[in-house]
Order: C-alpha cells, then structure tokens, then sequence
C-alpha cells in the first residue's frame, strides 16, 4: 500500500475496490453450500465464548453494571453491521480483552468521584465513545493506515503475545476464583461451604484441565490412525464446541449428594428480566455528565482511539496475510471509519464498543481456506475420475481439470486475467508423460492419483465471502436469546476454553519461536532447522537472535506489567505503539540492518527444511486431505508459511564460519558431507548430530513435488 | 533348550552354568560403579509401588489379616533369597496381582467355614502353600520348563495383556473408591462427610492424572528439545520416582481448611505396631486345621502352582529375550526349584508368597541394557577421543576401538571366543576410508564424529550382574522400616501410577498392537508399514490377522471375567495354560501353518519400515545417546526389535494380488511407483496415500549405516 495522506482517498479507493466484488462475496458464500457452517461454527464458538466471559468479567469489575448480555449483544451488533457494510469481511469484531481493561480502568476512576459515580459512567463512556470515534474519523479521513506496513512483526507479534498472555491470566485467575467466594453470591449457600468450595475448585481443575487437553487433541483429528474419514474429520472441524458440549455433560455427572452451585456455572442476568434494560437509554443520561467530565473523556478517548486503530489494523491485516493468496482488496481506511460509527453506536446504546479481534481474525480466514480446499479438491477430484473413465490421455485430464479449476475462479473485474492455477500439475504432468512415453496412452490411477495428487497440486486459496461473518455475528445475537442454555456451561469449561485459545495461538508466532530457541539446548538446536523454519535462523547469529528476543520479551512483560496498575493502566495502548517508532528509528542502531530485516521481516518467508528431499517429502506423502492443509497453514494463527530453498538474505557473518577445506568439493555435493556443509553457513548451530547424516541423490521427481527436487548430483 | 524329562537333569546344567559366572555377577554389578543406582531405583519402584497398594488391596479382602508390611516383606526377603542364591538375577520376584486374586478366592472360601474362619485362614494358606511347594518341585525336577518354548506370544503376551487390564481395573476401582466410604474408616469424621468426600474425589482426578501424564511425559524426556543433556537423562532415568515426589508435595499444597485426611494417604501399620506381627507364628497353627482342610488345600494349591510356574517362567522367558543379546546362561529349572522354597517359607511365616513379576522382570532387563549402553558408550568414546589426539589414521582407529570394547567384555569360561563386537564399525570405517582416499590420514571428527557413530554402531548389550536386583530388594526391605514416610504418599497417587505401569507394558505387545491394527481406517493403514513393523503385516492377510486377533481377544477377555466369578475364579491359570495346548492342536485347523508362524513366532523378527531409507535414516541421525536404545528396545516390556529388511516368511497369498503390468519393470525399479510395487506384495493394504511416494536411489551410505543401505539402481 502507497503511504497516501491525502484525505478521503484512502477511504474512497476501499469502497471502490470491495464495491466490485460485493455482490459476489454473497453470491460466493451461499453457492458454498452447507459447508459454509464449518467456518462458521468455528469462529463463531472462538468468537462467543470469550466475549461471555469477558462479560462476566466486567461484570464483576463493574458491580454489575455491564453483563454478559451488553458484551453479545455489540459483539452480534458490530459484527452484524460489518459483515453487511464493511469492508474486509474476513476481520471478526468482538469485545476484546482490551476494551475489557479499559472498561475497567474507566469505572474504577469514576466510581469514586462523587459527581459522577456508578450511575452516570455508563453516560460518561458515551461521551469517551464520541470522542473515541471523532479521533478514529480523524485518523480514517487522513489515511492513518497507510502506514500499516511500518507495523512489523515485532509490533504484531508482541500483540499477540501479550494476548495470549491475557488469556492465559484470565484462565489460571479464573480457576483459583473457582476455590474462593465469588463476590455476588450469598456466602451463606451450602455450595459455599469450605468443603464445598474445595470440592468445587478440584472439579474446576478436571473440567478445564479436560477441556484443555481434548480441544487440543481433537484439532489434531485429521492426523489421526483410527476411526472412518469423515468422522476424523468432523472432530477436527467441530471438535472445539463438541468438547465444550461433552465437559458440559460431564459437570451434570455428579449429582448425588451435590448441591446446586457446583460446579459454578455461567452467570448472567436473562435480557428479559427485569433491569436488563435499564442501560440502554443512556443517551438521555449523557448531558447530565458535568462539563468537566465530558472534556476528560477525550484522555481515555484518545488510549482507546490508539488502541482500536492498532488493533483493528492489526487483525485485519493478520486476516489478510500475503500467504492466503487472497484475490479481494483490503479496505483498512473504509474499515477503521465504519469502525467509528459503531463505537458511537455503542457508546449511545451504553455498551462496550467492539472491533476487530486477534485471534479470531486469523483463524476466520484459515477455516475459510480449508473450505475453499474441500470445495476445490472435490470438484477436482469428480472432474479427474470422470476423464479417467472417458479414457483421456495426461494433457486432456489436464485441461479437464484447469478448465474445472477456472470454474471455480471467481471472474472479478478488476483483476488481471492470471496465469494462476494448476501450474505445477502442467509442468510434472508433462514432465511425467514425456519420461514413461505414456503421453498419449490412457491414463489411470496408477499413474495419476486422484485422491492424493490433487491434494498436493492444490494452490492455499481462501473463499472471501460475507456470509459467514454475518451468520457468526447473528449466532452471538442468538445467544442473548439462547442465554439459559448457555448458563448450563461451568465457567471451568470457559477458563479451560481461555487457556485453549492462549496456547492455539502460538503456533506460527516468530517472536515464541525465538523464546523457545533460547531455551532450547545448544546441542538440540539442529533440530530446529530440520523443520520448517524462518530465514532468520540460518543468517543471523546465535547471538544476535538472542539479544532482539530478550530485549522484545523484556517489552513485552512491561506492557503485561503496566496492565496490572489500577489507573496509569490505560496507558498500555501508547506502550504498543510507540514499538513502530522503536523499531524504526531505535533498534537501527543496535542491530545491523541485515540482521533486522531478517528477524523482523513483514512479508514472513520461510526456508523450508534443510533436509526437505529426505523428511518433508516422506512426511507430505504420509498424510491426507485436510492435513496437508494443517501442515502449510500454522494453525490458529492463520500464518501461510511459505517453502522456499534456503536464502542467505543477510551477509552471512564471516567470522562464525570454519572453512571447509575438501578436495573434493564437487563429489561431496552428494556425499554425506553435504548437509555439514550447509550446516556450516548457519553460524551457530553446533551440528554435531547431522555429520553423519545422508543426503540421497534424487530419484525421479514425484508428481506434483517437481519444484522442491534438488538439482541432480 | 532341548526338550529334556530325565529327572534333575534341567537343575544341574542350570547350576554349573550359573556356578561359572557367579563371582562375574557380583564383580560386574560392583565395577559398574555409582551408576548401577539408576536401574535399581527405577526397578525399585515399579517393584514397590504395586506391592504396596496389593497390600492394601489384600487388607481389604482379608479385613485386615494380611497387609502392606506382608506383601512388603514377601518382596523384600524372596528378592534378597532369589538375588543371592537364584539362577537368573535378572527375574524380579514380587507378591502379583494373581496372587492377590487367589488369596482373596481362598480367603472368601475360608471366613465362611466354621471350624476355619478368618483365624485359622493363614494356617490354612501354609497348608496350601506345602503342596504348592511340593508340586513346583516336582516340575522342576521332571523338568516341565523344557516345554518353555512352547510358550508362544499367544500365551505370553496374552498373559501381559491380562496382567495390563487388572492393574487398570485397579486403577479405576481405586479413583471411584476415593468418592465412597472407606470400609475401615469411621464415618462421623469430617473427611467423609457428603461435601469433603466429594472433593476428596475430585482431589484424586487431578492426583492420579497428573501423576499419569508426568510420569508417561517424563520417560521421553531423552529426546526432550529443552535443558541441558544431563538434566534430560536425569528426568528420563529418575522421573517416575520424581514424580510420585511431585504429586505427593502437591497433595500437601492443600492445608487451609482442609481436614486431615483428604486426600486419602496410604494406610497401613506401622511394622512396630502391636499385632502387626501376630501372623509370624502361623507354623504353631497349622496343625490345628483339620485333616479335610489339610487335603483340600491341594485344590488351590494345584493353581497356584500352574500359575507360578507359567508365570516365573514368562517373566524369566521375557527377562532373557533373544534379542537383548544376554551372554550369560538361563536357569528356568533350577529358579523354579528355588521358588518352590521360597513358597514355603513364605507359607510358615504366613506371608504371601512372591514370584517372578511381569513387567518389572523385562523392565530390569531394559534399564540394564541403557546402563551398559551409556558404560560402553564413554569408554568408546574416550578411545576414539585419545586416538584423534594421537593422530591416528583409521584403521588405528578401529583397533583401538575394538581392543577397548574387547576390555569391557566379561571373559567367561564357558563362551565361545566370539567375532562379537564392533563389526559394522570396521566394515564401514574401512569402506569410507577406501571411498574417500582417507585410509593413511589422520582421522578427525569431521571424517569420524565420535559422538555420534558410535551411538549408532553399538550392540545391545546387558550389563548382567545381581547387584541391582540384590539392592532394589533391601531396599523394598527398607520401605517396611520407612512405613511412616511411605504413608505420605496419597492413594490417588497410587492409581495413577498403576495406570502408568499398565500404559508402559503395552508397547511392544504385537497382541495389542494387532488389536490397535482392527481399529485403523483402512486407509490408514500403510502407516503401520512406514513404522518398524513385525513381519506378520506383510505377509498375512488383513482377514486372518482379524480372526486371529479377535480369537485372542475373546480368549484375553474369558479370562479377565472369570477373575470377577466369586470362588471358580481360582481356575483362571488353568485357562492360560490351556492356550499352549490350543495353541498346538486346535488353532492349527483353523489358520495356516505358515500366518500362524508369522502371527506368533517365538522369536520377534521385525520388518524394518518400507521407506527406511527416507524416514528411518532421518529419523536415526535426529536423535542422539540414550534416545536411540529408546528407539530399538520397546519400552517397558523390554523387547527389543530386530531390523531386517522386509523377509517374506509366508507365502503371499496371490489371490489378493492384482498382477502389476507394467512394461518398464526395470525402470520402475527406481521410480516414485516402486513403493507401490512393493506395496502390493501386502495383499491388504490400500496403499493408495503410497503412490506418489518417492524412493530415492541411494547415495552412498552413512558411516556404520551401511548394513541398512538398499542395494543401488
């Protein structure tokens, strides 16, 4: 994106550009046909299940003043109103964890001054809204987010992480709370017995602990040896919400002898009892608020105006990472204004505003490009089984099967008219053909898979459409009516769900990456570069990685530690954003250029395994279907990572290299040598273990793989 | 063994072969120094951990007359007897589970007769331990364990499986009883008032799992990627005992409001406690039985000795495998003399007798063989390191090598002067020399890397010796006199750890790993082929492999029910002695003589994976030191895998076999389909997933790898 500052045109170029595909984004999402509901549950569940509970949350921070039922209802609101009007629809809006803290730093400050107090903060978040909105106009007019490429991974990552690690606070935090007195209740209760409340806190531990440990076991379903496809495959797509129904079910096992109140479950009042309400009228309430007081709320307004141009910035642009080949335009300008009109919106209505989420996001665009690969996948698979019965020789089967392809290419206007597409089965098909002398005869399954081929072949495309992000948000809007069949889910369930979604969305992020090489044995590092792994690791020093990693954990930990401070707290947002300057004009200096752009690339590119031909190949082959997409797409993260050969893209530091003296270079291209020798322009890894490994000289190329072949010795 | 009835024949060539290498067995355990403490502890409590809870087990079934302190000190004297005077010091004798089940059959059938009852119910037991006495002698000396080597897997591993599914039973059984009542307890305390037993229950979840999944954890942690290399052997050598500490503090963590006795501890008397040793004088009460009792005593007496004599002689068979390459001679005839006595004993002093224990017998073995590989392993290396030095060339090398392996061989009269040793290093280091011109140069560790090649050249090997079985015994003595700190550890703790031991003993067992076979999607199934494998999968087809397995299965589970009838239940070592006779005369009607040698052959032969060449060598150079004896010997049941090359024992059954009719063979031979031709010499396999995969031609093979290397295109 140009950095333009020239106001209205970014905004103006958004809705051009997601103009031109608008219809088709609905057009697309019902042709997907009940599949649709895959990604929809998935995210709608990722997407319900925190906000509940950061409703409970504010519950308890606010006395009761904001519940579980405001924080659905600007989830389903927002999401409802961006799905139909937005521009990006992969980017999920929720109540985050963030404006949770806010929300809370802001009661704390006015619960005590006497002349605003509990019953006009609801008023007074009005006008910080309207501020908050006025400022995030400001920053959508004069094209604030063309600078979204200076938000690197360092600034991106440490979000996340710092998430990450909110979730995980709240998990553990919620699971001691579940040994205490919860601060509603009538201590009185037989359920709030000491013995009782015992019980119920070792119950906590086995249900989250369960739900932890199946949720995360059940992603994995694909992979599994046992049990039919479609069944494997029906845990990994809805194995989340199928294990929160199942510990669910497990928390009415005891009942013998046990009271009500354990375990503890949701609590929130039902939107149609009384003083439910109460709150939605706060907009006769907001010129009660003293002068002051609405001028004050521009401090707050502006924390959060940063926050939400951060942060809504930020998922959107981890939604629409380069590696998902996405085919429609972003819209970060158009988004962050629409982003405006929802949080005076809320802000009117008395509810906390949303905006978009982290991980949510990401995962919303990943479920999305396993449906788009199911979809593919059987058309081509239907189209290349039926050229085999017509007896078509290799280059019919693959015009039958780029003709299907293209099918289901969506036509946009806007776009050049690609040579995307089966390249690669062209090339290996041929390739294929041209050796076996089999270019004319019949083809049959012993010469292409179906099953397996395809898979291989098959580009990540992602089916960019709106109606799942509608259906989600309706969902969430379901809840607040579903809400006494949610109040049957033990909040132990919900903390375990927290601790899920902290740990799903490691995976895939460099900086916890850098954090476990650091703790990983000097001995074991080896390991690391026999996996797929970013450049970095081959073309920085030890050193170097180390010295960026603590100085961005050291960072990190003081923006998680400013949180913890009761008023100043308000003040993390600007933490986060002063990383962009920091990085531009602070970390130049202590780090070389080459070495920076390695650990911190914004296009994230990855070398593959050193040892590919052995290992990556054996295992691409070992597995099926949906897993392939599993293993190219990091999970919950939702970051493609790409295959590239090793590339030196820094100089490689000259001093850590031991030169390699053999007279007999040439023959050691193929020897067991070889990997010693590529080991060695790592300047760190002390890779004893792999001398003695073995590189093979290639046989011929599998279909499909031609491009990760070494050249032949 | 010769199949050999002349009376004493069997005891006195199991004697004089013990007798040569008696004073070896005990210098051997002594040179091996401080490290001989890592098996002996890890045996120790996979000894004592289970006696201890059969302990508590048989006080309940015997209200009391028999508990902890007497199946403690059974272990205790029966192990230091048979360590120091027994023919295999590697058999671990031990009070088992069948023993408590026949116990409590006999102890039920007592109480209720009038002129016996629970007084005279030990004098009763020394009764039938007389006979059982007497019988074992008699087998012994007709020698019956000449017919050991017609116990086949069949009856071995299903004999395992059984031993698996009682220790789970116990498991389960013992975490339910943690929300009931305990029978001796007195009901009014506040421990087991409705709320606290609830939590005491819950309580026991969260102990016995974590103790579960720690302690499965920390037996992988060799190949842990995090800590130093030390604290990874440390974790894996010592970390069950490690964690039965961790879970035990954790149960303390507990202490505000919570009433003594949750969670639940280890109850037994102390040994000093009065009437603790009111059964040592059961001899002055035999007498007083009567003469019917005195008679009918033969009847259980009959099983227990068909029990102890199939049992000491699986355990021993299974101690000793083939494939741990033990070097020093078997005693089955004369160990079984031994056990007789030890019956007796243990029956005057009105104990229950001990016998050899599955799986700790095997384990013993295992952890020796890790032991001997580290001991091996330094001097080696410190040779090769010293030669480097010296500048040796190659073939120095190896000498020196060779004539440091031969030093730590053990001279034994009796064996042949063997080409044992470091074969496949000379082969390899001789070809390597020659290939690269190297043969008079200096060597250094980038032509000959010293930690690496030789953890893969060394053999298996067992450090046989008495010192470790002797020690784990006193210390099972010591455990009587530390009843007080034993009674720390939480029962729940307990159970976890069964869990553990019937977790570990399966790996390995083919039975269980058939049965794991029926449940893998047809699809799925060419996995098992990627994975070392028993021939058995290539050769057999899928269908006789179910009909054998589920054959198995139906048998395995008649056994486990008849342990649940009341008294017919002391029948149940008669139905597995059955198997060996089913085996010979019964099955062979139904199945093939050649799938039923390969479904059950006594000595375990193991294909290699189908793709070694890819994933096996990859895998082999990724792991180091102790990881790669994880590797070969199966964990815990001790057995380890031979790897040949895939060896078609059986005829293929042809009519599965589609013919593959391809006019370019011998290309084919090296292309990506040569896997599925090969693939279809297994008649079940849909390979499908298989046929892009590709086979390398080989590049030139890994130092001490060679053996492993196809033969070139």
């Amino acid at each position: 994106m140009e950095e333009t500052f020239v106001p209205f045109r970014g905004i103006k170029n958004d809705i051009k550009g997601r103009l031109l595909c608008y219809k088709q984004d609905w057009i697309g999402g019902f042709r997907a046909g009940i599949r649709i509901l895959a990604p929809t549950t998935y995210v709608f569940f990722a997407s319900a299940i925190p906000v509940i509970s950061f409703g409970e949350q504010l519950e308890r921070n606010t006395d009761g003043t904001l519940t579980a039922v405001q924080t659905l209802a600007s989830t389903a609101l927002c999401g409802i109103i961006h799905s139909v009007l937005g521009g990006q629809p992969l980017l999920i809006l929720g109540v985050a964890e963030p404006t949770v803290l806010m929300y809370t730093f802001m009661f704390n400050f006015a619960k005590d001054r006497k002349d605003l107090g509990q019953k006009l903060f609801l008023a007074w978040t009005g006008w910080v809204c309207v501020w908050t909105a006025l400022l995030l106009f400001l920053l959508a007019i004069l094209g604030a987010c063309s600078i979204i490429n200076r938000f690197t991974r360092l600034a991106g990552e440490l979000f996340g992480l710092l998430i990450a690690m909110l979730f995980m606070q709240q998990a553990i935090r919620g699971v001691v709370e579940e040994f205490g007195i919860p601060q509603r209740e009538n201590s009185n209760q037989t359920a709030l017995q000491p013995a009782w409340r015992f019980g119920n806190g070792m119950f906590a531990l086995v249900l989250s602990f369960g739900l932890l440990f199946t949720a995360l076991r059940s992603r994995k379903a694909r992979s599994w040896r046992y049990g039919t496809g479609w069944l494997r495959g029906l845990i990994a797509d809805y194995g989340v919400p199928l294990m929160v129904l199942l510990w669910t079910a497990v928390s009415y096992i005891p009942t013998h002898d046990v009271p009500r109140g354990i375990p503890r479950r949701l609590f929130s009042p039902n939107p149609w009892s009384p003083g439910a309400y109460s709150n939605w009228t706060v907009i006769k309430e907001m010129l009660n608020v003293p002068p002051l007081y609405i001028v004050g709320a521009f401090i707050p307004a502006t924390m959060i105006a940063v926050l939400y141009y951060f942060d809504h910035s930020v998922a959107s642009q981890l939604a629409q990472q380069k590696e998902f080949n996405l085919k429609k335009p972003a819209s970060y300008h158009y988004d962050l204004l629409l982003l405006g009109f929802l949080v005076i919106l809320c802000g009117l209505f008395g509810i906390p505003p949303s905006n978009g989420v982290i991980p949510q996001s990401p995962m919303h665009t990943k479920s999305l490009a396993t449906l788009k690969h199911q979809l593919l996948r059987n058309k081509l698979v239907a189209t290349a089984r039926k050229s085999i019965r017509k007896n078509s020789n290799l280059s019919q089967l693959y015009r039958n099967m780029q003709q299907a392809y293209n099918e289901m290419q969506t036509p946009l206007v806007y776009q050049f008219p690609s040579a995307l597409g089966l390249k690669e089965l062209k090339e290996s098909t041929i390739q294929l053909a041209s050796r076996t002398g089999y270019i004319d005869a019949p083809v049959d399954e012993t010469i292409f898979d179906v099953d397996k081929d395809i898979d291989d072949l098959l580009p990540v495309e992602v089916k960019e459409q709106r109606l799942s992000n509608l259906l989600q948000a309706l969902m969430v809007g379901g809840c607040v009516a579903a809400m006494p069949l949610l109040k049957k889910i033990p909040t132990s369930v919900l903390w375990g769900y927290f601790a899920f979604m902290a740990i799903e969305s490691l995976p895939g992020n460099q900086f916890w990456e850098r954090i476990l090489l650091l703790f990983t044995a000097p001995s074991r590092r080896y390991k690391v570069l026999e996996e797929n792994h970013a450049t970095f690791i081959e073309t920085v020093p030890f050193k170097t990685i180390a010295m960026f990693t603590t100085f961005q954990t050291v960072y990190l930990l003081l923006c998680f530690g400013i949180t913890w401070i009761p008023i100043a707290g308000v003040l993390f947002p600007l933490l986060i954003m002063l990383l962009v300057p920091v990085r531009q004009y602070f970390l130049p200096k202590f780090f070389k250029g080459a070495h920076l752009q390695d650990l911190d690339v914004a296009e994230y590119e990855e070398a593959s395994a050193i040892f590919e031909d052995q290992d990556q190949q054996a295992r691409i082959t070992s597995i099926d279907g949906g897993e392939i997409l599993d293993e190219i797409i990091t999970r919950s993260r939702g970051e493609i990572r790409h295959r590239h050969s090793p590339k030196v893209t820094s100089s490689t530091p000259s001093d850590d290299i031991k030169p390699y003296n053999s007279p007999q270079l040439s023959e050691r291209a193929c020897s067991p040598r070889v990997s010693q020798l590529r080991m060695e322009t790592s300047p760190w890894v002390t890779g004893k273990g792999l001398q003695s490994k073995q590189t093979p000289s290639p046989g011929p190329s599998t279909l499909g793989q031609s491009s990760h072949a070494p050249s032949s010795c």
